[in-house]
């Protein structure tokens, strides 16, 4: 994935979920999985609901045996470009490898 | 809540999110909540995000001290009106009232 640049240290194992398809996101999620380690699925906003079904997509058709091992949500306050403060609720999806 | 003749019984602590205002929901939520009892939001596809959004406004503006209780996903499978069979993520999420 060309988002790679925008990674910070220790978010390797995370995917980012945004608007492209939902595919490119299943196979980011599949590819971390197979390393054997878990990944953090993430999403904001509208974005949740999508990371909701890769996530399912993922666990019901092509790696059966994947766990969810927590699952959170919380609230973060984004600064916009006129710099008004925003809440967006946020959400993490914690995927553990199959055994 | 004028959907209140669709439920069933065991789910009058049940809140089912769709495309009403949200801050319809936060009261619906809020009024089980102020009964000392847990409340369960469920919401499928792309209400998914907009449930997310009412328990967070609810926790951090209206009743602090819920907790999320648990939260789950899974994939509903529902029957179109043409016969085919849709898959659907869901969503629950069970709030404890604050102490």
């Amino acid at each position: 994935m060309s988002d790679k640049g925008k990674r910070r240290e220790g978010q390797e194992n995370a995917v980012f979920v945004g608007r492209r398809p939902t595919m490119n996101y299943v196979m980011a999620v599949m590819m971390v999985l197979n390393k054997g380690v878990e990944c953090t699925v993430k999403a904001r906003g509208k974005a949740i609901s999508h990371a909701v079904d890769i996530c399912e997509i993922l666990k019901n058709r092509f790696l059966k045996g994947v766990e969810y091992k927590d699952i959170s949500i919380t609230t973060e306050v984004l600064t916009g470009e006129e710099g008004r403060q925003n809440n967006v609720s946020s959400m993490e999806i914690v995927l553990s490898p199959p055994e």
